[in-house]
């Protein structure tokens, strides 16, 4: 929002920027900065790729608008349990992953759902792009909702990748998300989302 | 989930772990793990203390459950715009922070609520607790939604935080939401799953 109040109060200028760390996963970015106050310091933030996250329904999904029951009896999740080191557990969350250079983020979406699951996609449509901790780091999150994702192949994954691919009643998970009951957030987040989208088709239809 | 099958197939085993990296807003720790096939190999993720999200209400929220219609049109929210680093822009999101100490979350979110914008909270009730990016960071958010939220006093920022307390009809805000124009996770996140309760609510009067 260049031009905008915003930007001319609360503003930093950059002066410059760094990798201060480099792990497998992700760097560290140090970049020294100059505040509104005229104050120079450094801020520190993790520097990682974007990302896909895909809500993968196995049955036929609700692609003809027909949600006037937000979740119908038939519709079952692919989701994953996946073995999360900085949290210590089982986690039961989506199929997500990096996007390797130029590629399109639905394509990216489409090929991590292969490698994560061995399920392909029918029609994926994009749901929402959000920073999930902007103070942190300067993470990107594509997700996406698959239609009629169905078994094409083996699993496809990097070697410290320990995934086994499940499927739940969709009715069922969302009633976890609402009891608060899945603490992964991406989850979390695409389905609350995905109701919100269903509630806005029935409250304008056609 | 001890003793269920998850664990015995995709469980790692930690055989180490230290502190890799520090800087001011976290740390990044370095765990040695062994794999289910029994490779043995290294882990990094970032380690920070949980967090408190506050989704706050200015004029009198629907507390009273009167829902039928979502976002009835005196609901403002509270919002901050805030400089963000990592991102280059200013963000429009909800006021966050770090839990400290021993603080219960509910109190953190009354305090950083206070500190970032100068608003007191009325009734505060817990939304959702998730793991924003579990593959990348330990990191635990606590969603909150403050109703009744009114100026106290003067805010109380650190010397880097540069943030802009203002009002928006929360209907606007969820439009935005919808429309895929608020970058900001936690804030989509807080919207979305707000709305789910408020769905489940009619679903189920009384």
């Amino acid at each position: 929002m260049p031009g905008e109040d915003g930007e001319e109060t609360l503003a930093w200028e950059t002066l410059g920027t760094e990798i201060d760390y480099t792990c497998p996963g992700f760097d560290v970015r140090r970049d020294d900065v100059r505040l509104p106050d005229s104050t120079e310091t450094e801020y520190h933030y993790v520097d990682e790729p974007p990302a896909v996250v895909i809500l993968p329904f196995v049955d036929s999904g609700p692609a003809d608008g027909s949600a006037a029951e937000p979740g119908n009896p038939g519709e079952r999740l692919l989701l994953i349990e996946e073995w999360r080191q900085a949290v210590n557990r089982v986690n039961r969350g989506l199929p997500a992953g990096t996007i390797e250079g130029d590629e399109p983020p639905v394509q990216a979406a489409r090929r991590e759902l292969r490698e994560e699951t061995g399920y392909a996609a029918g029609e994926v449509e994009h749901l929402c792009t959000v920073e999930p901790t902007n103070g942190m780091a300067n993470s990107v999150h594509h997700h996406f909702v698959a239609f009629d994702c169905a078994p094409a192949r083996d699993q496809d994954l990097d070697f410290n990748e320990s995934i086994r691919p499940i499927t739940v009643p969709y009715r069922e998970f969302r009633t976890a998300v609402l009891a608060d009951e899945v603490p992964d957030g991406r989850a979390t987040l695409a389905v609350s989302r995905y109701e919100l989208t269903r509630l806005a088709r029935d409250d304008n239809p056609g």
